[in-house]
């Protein structure tokens, strides 16, 4: 049976386009994070829309799961197989072509497994912004970021990846396809399908190509880090900033006292750039095509000076000087790897809820397991903090054995303010459990409907997004 | 059975609130066009979420259709009842109430029934914008916008309807509540189930509160009127006006040469900005915080003269003259009443296609009916033409015999051109059998499995957006 469905597929395919050599597969069934291991029946890597629905097809026949995988950066585990070898991983990672650029309307056509960043660079080749920025947006794929939906640093301004995509193709679960790769701004022809695909982590086909929107390039940019009393300052400032910033703010982000401790840490190249110690650093940039921007920046930051919101600030003079500080903001990341045991949790809560959620939270983590850091920063704009903690000095284990009771904490918090347990890496195999214990027995059953209607014989990225066996409240 | 269902709908949402009377339900049943005239059980008016969910598990239980309405200023039918008068029409006149609005988080509360004008005038009292922006935005509803995914002439910077929704409480078809009410702009837990309800007109819930974006004000604005030479002089502008606008750039249109004499002919307070006659006209106009804009357009009108794109242009130099040049514009829907029989059209096709669609399509339309007039005009920005006919002078019913031809030739233009049917106004009855015709059946098979999923008993806006009996190519 098995046998049977590899040499369909090598037979639909091509021989080199099914692997099944362990040594092959490793790079497939391992996230990069070595958090999540999986095993795999066989790698297929097909090159065309219709070879992904020939082997979509295929393993629909055979009663095989399909686990699509676009560049294998994801957080939270949804693009890796589970461990007993029953899956078949489906590698976009031969469609990698930015197929037009459209000047006049504003758009691009790209397969899915060609890497954000080549996108990135066909927009500013042709003069124009494809405004979506991740960490790993040199391997990470079109394809992936719209099966999650992914956020970044410029949300703010641009909107999630869903904002800007206008179409997509789509092989269903029986292997179909659904062409609705339309570049159209308007279409009210009945349910918006493609919404249905976007951010929904695999299960339910598997993008091939999409449309997305391109952007006026805005090669001017005014940065600052200022400093700050408390997170309440942040988001009071907020308003302040998007009123003088005329559409133009790309970035509002916050930094907190101990990640900026851990960057100077780890990463000796950097160095305050304020003479005293803050609590709270804000970093903030607009971004157009001309000294607008730089006026702009300086017009807001009087205004919050003049309304006593600001203990320091400093505006780079230069890119050089704009590298070094936004490098303290995403050097974060890097800086905890170096610092030892780490539990991340992205969230987002209404972003007026923010300072409540600091204030409160942190001193409940410190009681339960005193020595904790917190390794606060995120995206103010979005409400959407990365509340990471640290190990305290030296104790690991310390972490390890708190770290449910710990992330329960924050999660229950996040609720009772209305938040997200979630913000922009998806619920993949990671939090499966998690979203369906706070979600509502409507929001399941609703989920749970859309999942049955597209993908009934459970073809698609099995046993991610859903739980096993749910927990629901009320 | 019907008095039972009567009377439980007065025991659960009171006695005034459920009428019967037809001279109190004919302004429900007829819509404001006066094409589609229907007939109802009854109108309910429910004042609340628990109200509207008490009403709808009624209907259900007792197999009757609901039939939501708003304002009832939709464009095909689609919040009309049955003629057959058996189906309850559910208003949301009642629930009007701006809940909150948050300058920080730049997000606004509010009940389906309130008017698009008292949301625009909140956003506004709170130095905020609200972008959407109708002709009917006096009488539609936030909750019809929100079912018909309604755009108007800001969509080329603003996007449609479903941009500026965060979240929604929806009554599902048996009587529960979706409470997706949340303000977040970032939440990856799962798909998006408010997409589904978005542009679905209807028929999958009823939308009973939205948490909707707030935009920075815009107050001061640059606009002029320019000469072209061609539809394709517009869309090749359109990359130069992005650019020279700084993201300010809000409206692109087009006007053709009949409907700009339409105007000047019915509204005799207008006259023509130009001592030349023109075949096409554009208007566009930027908005920001500063004379900023004013610069822009300055800068882009000297780029597009200077590529020779221009014949002539005219800058607004007062808030009274802007008003009579977008008055041209903007009289184009009430001269074409004046002036006859009217067949319009809202159809989308890829923007670099519009000088291809409107050079070929009108030429075979003369053909087929001579003396008829083609009154185009539309939003540039958005590929997105009111492609609407006239009657040749003094003969409507030529018009009227030769509708179903036209439009046929028109929608299989579009269709060949990669193009939408209904770019704005929706399905509803009015084109449920064409949209069916020009969709593949791969899209149907997916529409219809989403509606199965969330209403399977077809409670919600029966025989709406769906054709009864449909067609399909491949």
């Amino acid at each position: 049976m098995t046998s049977d469905l590899l040499s369909e597929l090598r037979a639909a395919i091509g021989e080199g386009a099914v692997l099944t050599d362990p040594t092959d597969m490793a790079a497939y069934v391992t996230d990069w994070t070595g958090s999540f291991t999986g095993s795999a029946l066989a790698v297929v890597r097909p090159a065309s829309t219709a070879e992904v629905a020939a082997a979509v097809r295929l393993c629909a026949e055979a009663g095989v799961g399909v686990v699509p995988q676009g560049g294998n950066t994801g957080l939270v585990g949804g693009g890796v197989p589970d461990p007993d070898g029953s899956q078949v991983v489906l590698s976009l990672g031969r469609m990698r072509r930015v197929r037009e650029v459209d000047p006049v309307a504003d758009t691009l056509v790209v397969e899915a497994g060609t890497p954000l960043a080549t996108v990135q660079e066909a927009a500013a080749a042709a003069g124009r912004l494809f405004p979506l920025s991740l960490g790993s947006e040199g391997s990470c794929t079109i394809g992936g970021t719209i099966a999650t939906n992914a956020g970044g640093t410029a949300v703010l301004r641009y909107g999630m990846m869903r904002e800007l995509v206008l179409g997509l193709k789509v092989v269903l679960p029986d292997g179909r396809v659904w062409d609705g790769l339309r570049p159209l701004r308007k279409d009210n022809t009945g349910y918006d399908l493609k919404q249905l695909f976007i951010g929904s982590e695999g299960t339910l086909g598997v993008v091939t190509a999409a449309v997305l929107r391109l952007l006026p390039a805005t090669p001017r940019r005014a940065t600052a880090l200022v400093a700050l009393d408390s997170v309440e300052a942040a988001t009071t400032l907020l308003p302040l900033l998007r009123k003088h910033g005329g559409g133009q703010l790309t970035t509002w982000e916050l930094l907190g006292r101990q990640a900026v401790d851990l960057v100077l840490t780890h990463l000796p190249a950097l160095r305050d750039p304020f003479s005293q110690r803050h609590e709270w650093y804000g970093l903030v940039e607009l971004a157009g095509t001309s000294t607008d921007v730089d006026e702009r920046l300086e017009t807001a930051l009087e205004a919050a000076a003049s309304q006593g919101l600001l203990l320091d600030a400093v505006v780079a003079g230069s890119p050089a000087q704009r590298e070094s500080l936004c490098a303290l903001r995403e050097g974060v990341s890097e800086a905890q790897k170096s610092e030892g045991a780490t539990l991340k949790h992205d969230i987002t809560v209404p972003i007026r809820a923010l300072p409540r959620f600091v204030a409160e939270v942190g001193p409940t983590l410190l009681a339960a397991l005193p020595g904790l850091r917190l390794v606060t920063y995120g995206h103010v704009g979005d409400g959407n903090l990365h509340y990471n903690l640290s190990a305290p000095v030296g104790d690991d284990a310390a972490l390890r054995r708190a770290a449910p009771t710990l992330t329960r904490m924050i999660y229950e918090a996040v609720t009772v303010l209305g938040g997200s347990i979630s913000a922009e890496h998806g619920i993949g195999a990671l939090k499966r459990d998690a979203a369906a214990a706070y979600k509502t027995g409507v929001e399941i059953d609703l989920l749970r409907a859309v999942k049955q209607a597209i993908d009934p014989d459970g073809v698609m990225n099995p046993r991610k997004l859903f739980p096993v066996r749910e927990a629901s409240r009320s």
